[in-house]
Formats: C-alpha cells, sequence, structure tokens
C-alpha cells in the first residue's frame, strides 16, 4: 500500500472518517405519499465522500482497500484495527461540501467533479466497499446515502475520532 | 478578509464545521464519585479544532472572525447566514486527530502541536468565540470540549454540510 503521509497538492477525491456507536441516514425524503426512507449502522465508520475534477475510476480500487483497512476503530480490547477487523459497519454519506473553498465570507465548489461522474464514482465506490465487506460474510454491513439529496444524518459516537484522508 | 480559496500548503490550524440541530458533547466522563457531565446546543454550528507546530495566538483573531462570519447555516428562509446571523449556538470540539497523517495502514500526528501550546491555543480560541457571541446577546451560546479528553458526541443533522478550512 502506498504512503498516504504526502497526499497530492491537488487531490482527486477527499474523505472524512469518523467512528460511531450508531448513525442514521435519511436516504429518501418524505413526500405526498410516502413516509421519508433511512438506512442505520451500529458500531462501526462513517464515510463521508466528494470527487473532484479529473477523478476516474482507476483511483477507487486503491481508494476502497487503504479505507476499509485503515486501523482507525478501537476493538473492546482498546487495541485499533480496521473497520474490516472490528468488525464494524459502513455508512458512506455522498458530501459535496468537503470540495468548498472559503471565499470571502461565502463558499465555491469549482474545483468538484460534475454531478454525472460524480454519481458513477459514488456508485463504483459504493459497489467495491460491498464487495470486500462480502468477503468478510455477513458480519460487516455496507450501508449508504443517495447521491444528490441532502443527507439528513443522526450520529451517536464515543468519540467521533473524526480524520481526513485526501486521494 | 483574505481570500481563503488558497489554504496555505502547511496548514496552521486545521478545522472542519458541521451543522446541527442538536449536539451534545460529554466535558467530563464519569468517575467513582460523579455522573458524567455534558455540555449541549441546540441548531448550530460544530467546529471541531487541531493546531499543526508552529501554531502561534497571531492565527486566533482571523481564524474566530473567519469561521463565525462564513455563510454555512441555512435560515429559516433558506438563504445561507452566518452562525452569529441565524443566530445559532457553537460547539467547540479539540480534534487533534484531524491532524493525522496515513503511514501504511496506521495514522501519525507528527505535524500536531504538542499538548501544553495547543492547550492554550485551544483556551484562547474558545475564549475569542465566547467574546465575538457575547456581542451578539445571549442569542449565540458557545459550548466547549475539554482538551485532551475522548469526546464523546452526539449529533443531529438536518444534513451537516461538512466544511474543511484550513489556516
Amino acid at each position: 500500500m502506498a504512503d498516504k503521509g504526502n497526499p497530492p497538492a491537488a487531490p482527486l477525491a477527499r474523505t472524512l472518517l469518523q467512528q460511531c456507536l450508531q448513525a442514521t441516514l435519511q436516504v429518501k425524503p418524505a413526500d405526498d405519499e410516502s413516509e421519508a426512507e433511512y438506512v442505520q449502522i451500529e458500531r462501526g465508520m462513517v464515510i463521508y465522500i466528494c470527487f473532484f475534477r479529473g477523478a476516474t475510476d482507476d483511483i477507487l480500487p486503491k481508494m476502497v482497500s487503504t479505507l476499509l483497512n485503515i486501523r482507525l476503530c478501537e476493538s473492546s480490547s482498546g487495541k485499533m484495527v480496521s473497520v474490516l477487523d472490528l468488525p464494524g459497519s459502513i455508512l458512506i454519506v455522498p458530501q459535496a461540501t468537503l470540495g468548498g473553498k472559503a471565499k470571502s465570507r461565502g463558499m465555491q465548489y469549482h474545483n468538484n467533479i460534475g454531478k454525472e461522474d460524480g454519481l458513477r464514482l459514488y456508485s463504483t465506490f459504493v459497489s467495491l466497499c460491498e464487495e470486500i465487506a462480502a468477503v468478510n460474510g455477513d458480519k460487516v454491513m455496507v450501508k449508504h446515502g443517495t447521491y444528490g439529496n441532502r443527507q439528513v444524518l443522526k450520529l451517536d459516537t464515543n468519540g467521533p475520532y473524526t480524520h481526513l484522508m485526501d486521494f
């Protein structure tokens, strides 16, 4: 695995990782015909993700491998292990705002990838996470938000232990 | 206000901003003699903060001014306003893990400021936020975590709208 100690000056993707005891995310808002729909995970890791202009599918396998294998989860014995080894669950949250840059008192998102490409990369990212999790049997659940929606999120932590990882 | 569109290559401080409907943070864990203590805010902004080596008090006034005035909060009319103008409350969470860099499958924190200097900067940052909030009367509450503790956090959002700001 590559040393991520020196992320590229102009990253192609930005991820933010938070540990949770439970996380609940709306995947469909309420409308006239139905109530809002949610997904939920128990103990595990929330991955907020944003792609930048120029990102391609090529970066995804290494991203997924890195994120799912990095030791950021505290096991019952206090040892830091990966979310796969915990085993914990994974909640993937599309979060285009992570690509924001402040300009005066507002935020701009000029470096963010276009919506169509972003959705494709996001969907592939989710699929790759699901594939790797499936190898671990049914112990690691992967849930994810709806790309383009407002990400109505509830998070309960024992310390979010927030980490940023650019790719 | 300076253009923060081009944050320095080697930042002196990293902040992460999330919007909340309610946030609860443990400020003292339970012990033999007493129960755990918590602070709570309702609608407003959570500021996770980490200082790097070389950071000094000089950067704090501009940081605080930028963070409290940037328009990241959605008003009832849907317009984006600052947390001061919302008016919302502010929860400051020390989060040294934001300074982490991946090395192989682990995280390293070599660029983080030392604990003593970090505590001093954190305390001053909190005081400056409280001073600015006080100018707005009693509408903007400032709550904060205990530096060095595990930040046991519960977050309820209508979309965290996560933004990263380096200084």
